[in-house]
């Protein structure tokens, strides 16, 4: 079967390799039915030294039960799945209190040697890691925007959804989004599901805060450092914001957040940080601001959004611009990467 | 009358001065009935370059009111009064947010000219600031006890509330409180008034965490660092903490509870930070760990507060441990500095 690897940076290969079989009984086998791309697989595409033996790539997927381990029962074959971008029993303390992502037993995929941008996949931990979804064929019932829809809430709406989550919007709130990649643009349709008034997209390209538009932005601010606080003040009234979404993960992205968000206000970052310190001290400590956020524990929201998207409540698919098989994977990276492509899909 | 003012780093000086009068219509002027010595008075105490003027100090009082300003309605002269260690409109964006330290209109005691170690004050939008205490006269009805405790609805208690109160600690948690100085106490008593289960005081004065244990600590830990660490998890059965409340505002305070919060745990801060950057980065981001806190916006709390105190379902004024009169303050910040009192009051 086919599946993709990387050697270095810029370096992506489509190779065959033996599909998996069950290894635990715990795992499953699934047959990819859509993978993809994201933005953060693009930082070992920068960075990563070179290697002889490779890294599986890719994190989510929307897939067809092949086959189940003997202790698996809550999926079954040919049930279609969504799998969270990291494997957990969700029965541990921390899946319990809803951080799924600190599983005692989980882990993330590609460190584990499973990457989920291949043919056929073995998920560890089935039972806790796949959601199946009633009543969809894998051909979205005829629908590709459904199949787009549904492979988002493998990681990147739901990131968004996190983001919104832990930075607790409420109805009637201002919410500034600084990013306007996938995730931020998730962001903003979460924040806009969960009652945000006034949606605050702070990004560059147009093409990508016109779907922001569409997702529920009520303004854009192209303008970043000083001029964009003072837009992002501007657009509110003279209002701070009470949440601030970061999704960049790079300093002047958080202090760009410091400067928008109002006391009592909160920081909500999805954005994986590309640093290590940072400002903490006053005046967010006289202002009571709240940093919060982290890694998506995707799992914990699973069961309540598939039937939102399946509804058609909500079309997170959206974000998808490019389609390509797997086989072409190099190219959608590199079109990830210069920015040709929001987020690429690839089809088995 | 007389009135406490720094002139510099160990010098504290009471003076003779003249009593204040009403300058604004939302003024009131109390004669106060106790005040006390804030831990935070000890920074300008080590720190404060010499001045020939002097600062007024104080910022915790109980009072009764001899005079209103013609736009005063909610207090009235003859009332037992609370003031909060702000001054604010408490009906501001901000305040009605509850966030009444950021008022658009309020400010800091001592800033503003006004310090509350003194025998009369002008306090600056009474209705705002002041809260009257019904049916307590200005003996505490006999009770010196009940007194103590309305003073430290001013500051110490409610700010170790807050910290409480913005770690979202719930019942059946484990908390962690980092710090034996009055706000520490005070934020075992209300981590215990919020329900939670496990209460692990980090401490090294004997005195003052036996007092955390009568407040309601589970656990005392008396070792700093690795080994703080790791008593604080064995305490716990090895779980980490669900909030880990920061009365400290050093940096291995920070570090420390770094060590013991748990994923999707809560670091609130009630310390005022004497570092400017921290760690945010990995790996608090990938283990969803929330920090928060702040200066306490006293003023949302009392209402609720002073009934609960009045009933003696709480107790807080027990951080007193010494008793002064007015004109021997700078025998109770020497006292303070040299741990010899944990909180002095001072009675004109």
């Amino acid at each position: 079967m086919k599946a993709a690897f990387m050697y270095g940076a810029g370096d992506v290969r489509v190779e065959s390799i033996p599909e998996p079989s069950i290894v635990e009984p715990t795992d499953a086998i699934i047959r990819t039915v859509r993978s993809c791309v994201c933005g953060s697989d693009l930082h070992p595409y920068h960075s990563m030294p070179d290697s002889e033996s490779g890294s599986p790539m890719g994190h989510e997927v929307l897939g067809v039960v092949e086959e189940t381990g003997s202790a698996v029962s809550t999926v079954h074959t040919g049930d279609l799945v969504v799998s969270s971008f990291t494997y957990q029993d969700n029965t541990c303390v921390h899946c319990r209190e809803g951080f799924h992502v600190s599983c005692l037993h989980g882990g993330f995929f590609g460190a584990v040697g499973v990457g989920l941008q291949a043919e056929y996949v073995r998920i560890p931990l089935a039972d806790g890691t796949l959601v199946a979804v009633p009543d969809v064929d894998e051909t979205g019932n005829g629908s590709e925007e459904l199949l787009a829809s549904l492979l988002t809430l493998s990681d990147v709406y739901l990131t968004g959804f996190h983001a919104a989550t832990m930075g607790r919007v409420q109805s009637g709130q201002t919410v500034t989004v600084i990013g306007d990649g996938a995730v931020g643009l998730s962001a903003v349709l979460a924040s806009r599901q969960l009652g945000a008034e006034r949606i605050i997209l702070m990004g560059r390209h147009t093409d990508r805060t016109d779907l922001g538009r569409e997702f529920g932005a009520t303004d854009v601010v192209a303008e970043r450092g000083e001029d964009g606080i003072a837009r992002v003040l501007e657009a509110a009234g003279g209002d701070r914001s009470h949440v601030v979404i970061e999704a960049v993960g790079h300093l002047p992205a958080y202090e760009q957040a410091m400067g928008v968000v109002r006391p009592g206000g909160v920081i909500s970052r999805v954005g994986v940080p590309q640093y290590k310190e940072a400002p903490i001290g006053n005046p967010l400590f006289r202002e009571n601001i709240t940093i919060t956020g982290g890694t998506a524990p995707v799992r914990r929201y699973l069961d309540q959004a598939i039937p939102h998207v399946v509804a058609g409540t909500i079309n997170p698919g959206r974000v998808f611009d490019v389609s390509m098989p797997l086989s072409e994977a190099a190219a959608a990276y590199a079109a990830m990467d210069a920015r040709e492509a929001l987020k690429v899909m690839l089809v088995p």
